[in-house]
């Protein structure tokens, strides 16, 4: 349940989406590590709070207890606590395990891949973090999967937000969780839930509603700042002077304002709040945390965050792709490759070598070996005798674009005849 | 408890391993395909004989009983049932897991990746059979691990090779897995095991030495053909026709004798059995078991055998490569690798964009932008004004050839300093 066989074509297709990732990953000069699937299961309790109940346990058979890990970012800060390495870019791409209740029309899964980079160490400020915006940036882009929008910001200045309109310090966390649901209800509903569960009052729900409805680049940023209460909340003003160095920094990467499209591509969004809070059990997060992206349509897909392990000795910023389907989504990548007319293969075989009559096994085995040994990407029938309509129409059916014949003619002439498939033009060579 | 992490220079040496595996695999023409690591109990159940105590089971939270996969034979079996596929050349790379007593230190783990290459479907005797032989010819090349020796047989000459000695057919099984020590202890050793345990007379033991310790190639399946009791057995002749045919392709392959050093490099050993006989539950399987390949140092690399699906409907040739670390060995490929004199470098990273003076940050990222959009692997220190010398280190550190200088005098000049960061020569561009 929850899980699946990735045939072929999606398998083919899906390694093309991870390879663009790790190509991205490797040309920020992140190493590679890799850890077990497995985990010893104290190492999991207590990291993930009320999520703990979707770790997958293994049975007890004698010797460790285990469990399926969750995340890759439980196992790399303790790769980085055991090798006691405090400053590290590395990348992962693996699978992941949630028993979560799984929507696969949704494109939800209980296996699916997560995609970290990760820079752990010591930074100047918003540096690390622009260049994790710029490599979400360059993923989306290669990925080609039409316009996105990257929301960031700073979870100081959603605090300072509250503060600035009179919601008790003690009401921080469960007014900023329905804040969150902006991004799936209107306004209005957000507005009654503050008021009616969350007890706010009608004053501080309006003032609120002022100011996480906005969105904007360095001019809002601009703007927050000389904005009269907020640039007098110490944690606002904070927040908003790393947010400008973070766009300061994205301006000179390229990637603020309307650069590819129509579509705004990166926008200080004041309703977001960062992510993976609870992946890592640290008690600075909550100032800590920084931006976070997502994608056009609710769809989360990807995250920035800032964290701390080992209780705040290793600062952490990291990108975060979950590849389900429907999140980095297969189908949709799929219907955008088949719209565009592209025939997703499932092999890469170039050469499909073939023989017309009967009793030439010999001259194809002995060919194709030589394609193989030039690294030419080649197959054969595994008959003695095959038809050589069935050939063509194997390689008409499978994508394979030529097709190398060899009958008695060209053994006697010592040539090959190379067929394009597609043309049905012939060379003897 | 026998697994581990896998650091950058290890994680960045196997994927070049896996990728050269791939790279076969894909030159063959098959198509990869991914099933969960997670199993339902029940599929694998039966299927492995007393190695079933081996199998990770997960604990039951509710839903389904859940097992971790064993191999990937038993996945791609269920994998053709379900989507009733008879025809398919796939490969599939991927971690299995085994409770078995780990030996790290001889490079056994429990979690190990397998690379599983399978032809199944219809096909005429012996062709798919050398294609299999060819890709681990050409696996073992490639990865350059030294000189190696592939051994073949089919079980059919093995229980031909019994019958005229003397053996009852009841003891063949037995029989068989005392040859099978041959790999690791002297004949003497065996023959008194034969004799003693399994109650052999003496004679049938060393009838059975005379054959079970001959190797060879073509010449030596000519000779058994000829040899006046051998070829009465209606067994051991159709398994030695069918070896004389394998021979014959290999030959066309170039793959067979003194091909690439003095060591022979395929040969017929009339003591291998068959492997993965209990990784597929087939009754057939016995009579159908063909040829087994293994390294030369008694550590089996991969395996090539030819089992059936569903109850024998499905046809099917494998080669199966264990890449646990001393098996197809990461520690033995490292070694050869620095015996060979090249650093593992754990990341790919091209350049490094540095700054000789302070304040000099915004050129910095502008630089590093342009190359990462131009799709060169760049990187640069995440501190507002890091010392050039600890840049230039962390090259040399690093095995990053190239650094990328903008200095106050490059930026008003419009050009850049590139370092060869071995021979420290600089060029302005």
């Amino acid at each position: 349940q929850g899980t699946r066989d990735h045939p072929p074509a999606q398998a083919a297709l899906r390694d093309r989406l991870l390879a663009a990732v790790v190509a991205c990953f490797k040309r920020h000069g992140a190493a590679a590590i890799d850890t077990p699937v497995l985990e010893l299961r104290e190492m999991l309790t207590g990291k993930y709070g009320e999520e703990a109940k979707l770790i997958y346990e293994l049975q007890d058979q004698g010797g460790e207890l285990l469990a399926l890990r969750y995340d890759l970012t439980v196992p790399f800060a303790r790769y980085l606590a055991m090798n006691k390495i405090t400053n590290m870019k590395r990348y992962h791409v693996a699978k992941v395990y949630r028993r979560d209740n799984p929507a696969t029309t949704r494109g939800r899964y209980r296996e699916f891949y997560q995609c970290d980079f990760d820079i752990a160490g010591q930074f100047d400020p918003m540096i690390p973090d622009a260049e994790c915006l710029k490599i979400v940036h360059e993923v989306l882009s290669d990925l080609q999967l039409g316009d996105f929008l990257i929301k960031v910001n700073d979870r100081r200045i959603l605090n300072g937000v509250f503060a600035v309109c009179g919601v008790p310090e003690s009401k921080f966390i469960t007014t900023c969780s329905t804040v969150d649901k902006l991004d799936k209800m209107p306004w209005e509903e957000v507005r009654s839930e503050m008021v009616g569960e969350k007890g706010l009052s009608p004053e501080a729900a309006d003032r609120i509603g002022e100011y996480v409805q906005l969105h904007g680049g360095l001019d809002l940023i601009e703007r927050l700042l000389q904005d009269p209460k907020l640039s007098q909340n110490k944690l606002a003003k904070e927040g908003l002077g790393d947010m400008k160095l973070l766009f300061e920094y994205l301006t000179l990467f390229g990637i603020t304002g309307k650069v590819r499209s129509e579509a705004e591509e990166m926008c200080l969004d004041l309703k977001n709040q960062r992510r993976h809070q609870k992946a890592v059990r640290v008690p600075s997060l909550g100032e800590e945390g920084r931006p976070r992206s997502q994608g056009n349509s609710n769809t989360q897909l990807s995250s920035v965050s800032q964290c701390r392990f080992s209780g705040g000795l290793i600062k952490c910023v990291q990108v975060v792709l979950s590849v389900h389907s429907g999140n980095l989504s297969l189908p949709r990548a799929c219907l955008s490759l088949q719209a565009s007319g592209e025939k997703v293969r499932a092999t890469e075989t170039q050469v499909l070598v073939a023989t017309p009559q009967k009793h030439l096994l010999a001259a194809r085995l002995k060919l194709i070996s030589e394609l193989w040994d030039a690294g030419i990407k080649a197959e054969m029938f595994y008959k003695k005798d095959p038809k050589l309509l069935k050939q063509l129409q194997y390689c008409e059916d499978t994508g394979i674009p030529l097709a190398a014949i060899v009958g008695e003619q060209e053994l006697t002439d010592g040539v090959v005849k190379l067929r394009d498939v597609a043309t049905r033009e012939e060379v003897r060579m």
